[in-house]
């Protein structure tokens, strides 16, 4: 399934036969077609990344026919200029006008579609007033596979991406902790990133002490004390793919408790990861981590899923979560990030990108998983 | 409609206010009630602004019932934070079940709900599988005027942000232009308005010579030169209220021709602005403006509506806009900003924010609109 691309390829070529290969699978799963709204899919598809705005924009992707994009007459220059342009007709639509019954005309009448995941309500519901009938599934339940499994282009650069990530945490560990805000540390992080070559920075959370309790924590005004686990979960994009890696540190030195915890959690992200292999469902991999936390005693205090997919964006499908049947891959791309969270005392998240190989899978990240004492 | 707070007001107090009005104005309108996802609307009716992700957050508002806030269970101590989360009741959900059964058991059978315009299909789509007959409308078809009119506080909050704008705008015309590159010029722009109280720029468009004639060109490498009419397009956010104001100048003396496009684009503006008061139709004011541009022979480049609301964004309803028939209501606050696009020569456009008042209309934009010559 791994899919390898013949460099050079043009811009054009390289999009048109991304495109062509998303309608191809689209049919075989029963679908008429993918009405892709921009985000994510969008760029994926043609390289195209417009504002998201109340104005329809949609590319429309049906086997044996040309792509056809949907865009605001006034934003088209910018639509022109895309990557992937060359591929597609461009439809523009002036303000006044409708632009639902436009699409809608190229619509099979009765056909089932994907839709993006991310599509607003105010354009969906304007399509399906327009055309009774019409069958809408989001893409990450339609065809959870579209953008699920990287090639080998793709997986070089979110290795890329990983490499800097852990650059950055290499980096941090050097500077001090003790006696610094947690925003503070967070803002070397984003300067870090950028400087190992992120063009964006999605996330820099710093949860100290209590804080790292919560494991949505960002970073806050809360200054770092000697004796403070820290959660360092930090990523973003690099040439366009994603980074996303979590290290918890200590200042100064643990206590056993401190250090039992974090073991386990190194334990259970370790068991994933080797359970990761083709075939297996994504479920598993949450089962398996979440079974050596259990038995540890602690499974009330992992309080989330153990992973997400990585791609063009830094959290996409698949999921690695109960209920998630989707077989593994090679070429799948996701976290592995089990957690422990004891409230009101601290928090350990360890978290690696991983890409499934034919034989097992390999690690994006590559710090040391141990838990490192900073000052 | 002008609704004034009596200050001091507690914000759990404040917000309880706001969501019992809108979940009785969905009852006029005859909604079983509303559907908020993360974005505007939902801080605008609690004040908490969580990720916009997969994992669903929703509001539901219901006449006579205390409002309900699913969230992620990981993002529960964040939305037990909101200024308004003393005003609702939280339920978590953890990764794993199913958030949308939840949330239906909640909702009314066969009831008809407003949902948040840019909710995710793939939450949309998820509610109806769950359940059948639900009926479902964008807030800005099902209840347009929820956020349209603004209250007294509102209307200061967005006065000072156009105040800000205007003088990002004096001090950005006394800096140097010619030989400058556009993304410089932009750069000052955002750093300007962020002197000036901004928390957030949402965008700083420097569209000059040709680059100008296209509306939603942002800025790029083009280094401006003498003889160039430069668009200036900026705004973001001042104490979680939008500012959006453009004004065109010119580099060195003008010629005769360019002197007219922009005289024609400011008495269109003039016109349309004149045009304001309560009961009269948003395409009307599209109307005004566009038939002054249409008699001197420019229709054909004046290619987008007239303009759009402003409040906790930078872009809402109402739009002034061919087909939207709501009539102006005192409190309403939104963009006038015709333009005209000369392709590969040129573009003008003058945008003021204005709030129709119970006579007419008032500008939170007050700077000049002549066409200012810049060195």
């Amino acid at each position: 399934m791994t899919r390898v691309y013949a460099a050079p390829m043009s811009d054009v070529d390289f999009y048109a036969a991304r495109m062509d290969r998303a309608a191809r699978t689209a049919a075989d799963a029963g679908l008429a077609g993918l009405i892709v709204t921009p985000g994510p899919d969008l760029v994926w598809l043609c390289g195209y990344a417009p504002p998201v705005t109340e104005r329809l924009t949609a590319l429309l992707l049906a086997p044996g026919r040309r792509p056809q994009l949907f865009v605001p007459q006034l934003e088209r220059p910018d639509a022109e200029k895309a990557p992937g342009a060359g591929a597609l007709s461009l439809s523009g639509w002036v303000d006044g006008e409708n632009p639902y019954a436009a699409v809608a005309k190229q619509l099979t009448p009765q056909g089932r579609y994907g839709i993006s995941d991310n599509a607003w309500a105010l354009h969906l519901l304007a399509l399906q007033r327009t055309v009774p009938g019409l069958g809408l599934g989001a893409l990450t339940e339609a065809l959870p596979m579209l953008r699920a499994v990287k090639d080998a282009h793709e997986t070089d650069l979110l290795a890329a991406a990983g490499a800097a990530a852990d650059a950055t945490f290499e980096e941090i560990v050097r500077l001090r902790f003790a006696g610094r805000r947690e925003d503070e540390v967070a803002a070397d992080l984003a300067r870090l990133l950028r400087e190992h070559g992120h063009s964006q920075v999605d996330f820099t959370i710093v949860g100290s002490g209590p804080n790292g309790a919560n494991p949505h924590h960002e970073a806050g005004d809360r200054v770092i004390e000697d004796g403070d686990m820290v959660v360092l979960d930090f990523g973003g994009l690099k040439d366009g793919y994603g980074s996303d890696t979590t290290r918890t540190v200590h200042v100064g030195e643990p206590t056993a408790e401190e250090r039992k915890v974090h073991d386990l959690v190194r334990e259970a992200q370790q068991a994933a990861f080797e359970a990761v292999r083709p075939g297996v469902a994504c479920q598993e991999i949450d089962r398996v981590a979440r079974q050596v936390i259990r038995r540890a005693g602690y499974g009330e205090y992992f309080i989330h899923r153990t992973g997400h997919g990585i791609g063009v964006t830094t959290h996409e499908p698949p999921y690695m979560v109960e209920g998630e049947h989707l077989p593994l891959v090679p070429g799948m791309c996701f976290s592995i990030e089990p957690g422990i969270y004891l409230p009101g005392r601290f928090g350990v998240r360890i978290e690696d990108i991983v890409v499934c190989t034919e034989t097992g899978a390999r690690r994006l990240n590559n710090t040391a998983r141990e838990l490192r004492v900073v000052a």
